[in-house]
Parts: structure tokens; sequence; C-alpha cells
């Protein structure tokens, strides 16, 4: 596990809506992250898919780690989702990276996928600005 | 209680995910919708505020609730969301209005406040097109 | 004529592709913003409407004057524009405000009509984020 | 010159707006398009850059010309654009490219370059959704 991986997962450990949520660090490195989360019923909606809000979740944490990953601490500034597609199955994997990072500011990109029998399909897409902040955590 | 009020409540009592966080509806009429939120601990993130992902959550389904006053079942499309500041207090209130509806797709806006002694201080604006969808709910 | 106002008509004459497009500044002052446009063929496309990214256009400078007015000089670090009408009429009208202002960043929302005989009707909406900028214009 | 190819130059040659920027389609595939303009100074603000309008016109265009390669007639319903840096240089080029797309609607992205002795820069991202429209072009 290297230092940054670490300090990512003590992050998520200090989430107390991430824990609720059972959210996973899967990978964290200069640049890229990717959060993994099993879809259970409680995070449905009523049509029996997973709710919206669970997916915007996962972008915008995702969204963040990605562009803490050179910024340090941050924040999510904005972000944009677009839904592609109902989201059913195991779990949901978000996949974040940075498209251009200044010295306070990142523009970051994620991809949110539904994984079902070893199948990813991707189920919506994000993009948004990361701001360094400048509290301890 | 309207008819209209009365089915929004019950797609509330269907969404497991809006129970898990405990949403409630507050105003649901014709081109408008409120949704609130009792802040608890478990709903917050490292710095000790509320996570972006709830806020982003509340946005979420409040611009759907909004489209859905004229569209009747519906999804969101598509939203983005700046956060402003740090949401700290005892509550969340989302008010999501439609700017522009058409047969099949809504342009609405919301603002989601923090609630602390009965004062609102306003964290975060959203802005997304909801869909009106044919399978029934 | 105030002092801001003609600071923001110095800066519209100093883009040129303002000038090619002949907008014009009708108001400017602390936390909002107004600009016009004369609806002329030139700026079509191919159904006979108004091209979006005119629109787009409009709406973005309209939120940099907006965010201008209290940050000083600045630039549109990102916004989203939703349009709601094909614009045909007269002239194109953008009103932007600012919903949230830091020290070094403004978030801000923009309408943006056509009118014709003296009507306005909403066409696009805008929301964004304005960033100050230290170098000197 | 594909018969796609050669629909996509008709509708550029129908829009009076990018004649008067001088817009060229360079790419035009299922799935894909890429719009090119060379960068004149009628183009820029008033720091000696391209207006952002520019940019947003053809990430527009662009992303519009993306989704209709499979939707055929459509118009940009939405989009959201990050701008990462300042645009100098002697061309910019647009690469848009389709996401998802369903039989109305479709998810595209673009990323808008400045080029400057055949060296390519990204200077802008944007993500948006394209509507199929039914009236005749």
């Amino acid at each position: 596990m290297t230092d940054l991986f670490a300090f990512g997962k003590k992050i998520l450990d200090n989430q107390a809506f991430s824990k609720l949520l059972a959210t996973e660090l899967i990978l964290f490195e200069e640049g890229k992250a990717e959060l993994g989360l099993i879809i259970r019923d409680e995070l449905k909606q009523q049509h029996g898919f997973v709710h919206g809000g669970v997916i915007s979740y996962l972008a915008d944490n995702c969204l963040t780690y990605a562009g803490g990953s050179v910024l340090g601490n941050s924040v999510t500034a904005e972000y944009k989702i677009n839904y592609l597609r109902p989201a059913k199955g195991e779990s949901l994997l978000a996949r974040a990276s940075i498209i251009y990072a200044g010295k306070t500011q990142a523009t970051c990109d994620c991809k949110i996928y539904v994984i079902n029998n070893n199948k990813e399909k991707l189920v919506a897409v994000a993009q948004g600005t990361i701001n360094k902040i400048d509290y301890k955590m």
C-alpha cells in the first residue's frame, strides 16, 4: 500500500457518509482514483435501480480524490453529470482522472460503471472542478 | 394534502435511499418542489460538514420532483451543481422549480440551503434537465 | 455613466470578437450585468435561428461581467447552458447576476432572452464560475 | 468524400455564423466530428487570447456534429465547458465524440485544442446532450 493510498483510505474512513454507503477506495495514484460500492437495496429508488443520488455521490467523491491526488486537501467546487442508463447490477465503480491541474485547481472527469458478472457498463459521466483548500483535515 | 403531494410522498416512500437518508417532502405543487433533510453525523464528511454527495442527492431528487410535477414519471437526465459554502447546521432544504417545460423534457433549477436557528443560508445551486419516462412506477 | 459602466464599456471595446458581433453593454452594476445584441443574418444557423454559439458567447461574456463587477479583472472558469427554445427575433438580451462571491471566485447565473416587439422570451439559462485573474488588462 | 462528410459540409455552409467565423469541417464519421478554425484578430478578447465565446461556439457546434452523425438533424440541448488555459496560437481544433446514444438523444464530449507549430495544447473540455429534431433542414 502506497502512502498516498493509505492517506486516501484514512480520509474515506473519516467520511461518515462514505461509511454509511460502504464506499471502498480501489485505486489512488497521482492523477487518478477509483471508488467502488456494493449495490444493496437501501441504495435504490422506486424503480429498483440505484438512486441517481448514489451515483452522483460516487462521481463527486471520486472527482475530489482525483484532484486531491495532486492538490492535497481539496473539495469539489462544481461538477456536471449526465446519466446514461438505469444502474442495475452488483456494484458501482467510479473512475476519475485529472484533465488539467494548476496549483490550486484541477479539472477532472469521471466515468461511472455498473458491474454485473464481471462486465462493466457505463451508466454516467461527470466533469468538474476541484479546489485545493487550506484548512487541515 | 393534495393528490399531487400524496403521490409525491408515495414515491419518496418507495425510494429506499431517500428513506435511508430520511428525506421529507415539504412542498410539491405544479412547477415546484421542496425537500428537507435533518443533518445527522452519518451524513457528514471528514471536516464535519455535510458530505457534498448528500447535497447533490437532495438537489438531484428535488430537480426530478419539480420536473415530475408537470411531466409525471420522470428522471434526471443531467444536472450541474456549484457548491458555495460548507454546509453546517440543523437541516438541509432544497427548493426546485421549473424554468421551462416541454412535453417530454423540463429544465429546472434548485437552490439548496442549510438551516440553523430558523435562518437559511444558501450552500449550493443546481440546474438540470428532467426527462419524462414511459414505464410505470 | 458610472465609473464601473465606463470601465465595462472599455473592456467590451477591447474585445475584438464582441465588436465583430456588435455586443452592447446595457447595465453594469455591483453584482449584475446585461449585454445585448441585434440579431442579424450572419449570426444565424441553418434553420434561420440565432446560432447556439452566439447565445453561448453572450451568456459566457455576461457571466464574466457579473462576476467581474465585484472581482475586478476576471475570466469565466466554467459554465453550463441549457437551451430552451429556438431564438428568433430582433435582438438578444443576457442578464447575469452573482449568486455567491468569495474573494477570488464568484458563482453567477444568466438568463438569455430574445426580444421581439418589446416582448422578452427566455431562450437559455446558464450557471458558471468566474475566477479573478491577476494580470492587468 | 463520404456522403456523411458532404452532408456535414453542406450544413456548415448553411450556418451563416460558422461562415462568419470561417469554421471548417475536418472529420465527420459515425460517432465523431472535428471542427477547425484559423485564429485571427477579430476572434480575440481584451488580453489577446481567443475569446471564450469562440471556444464555446466551436465546442457546441462540434458536440452537435458528433451527436448528429448518428441521430441525423439535431441540436445541442445543453452542455458544460471548462476552460483550462488561455488560447493563443494559429488555430483551434475541436474533437467531439459520442459517449452514449439512444434513439433521440446522445451524450457527447468534446476537447478543444489550440495548435501552434503543429503542436496541440488542450484549452477546454465540454460535455453535453444532443437532441434529435424532427423538422427538416
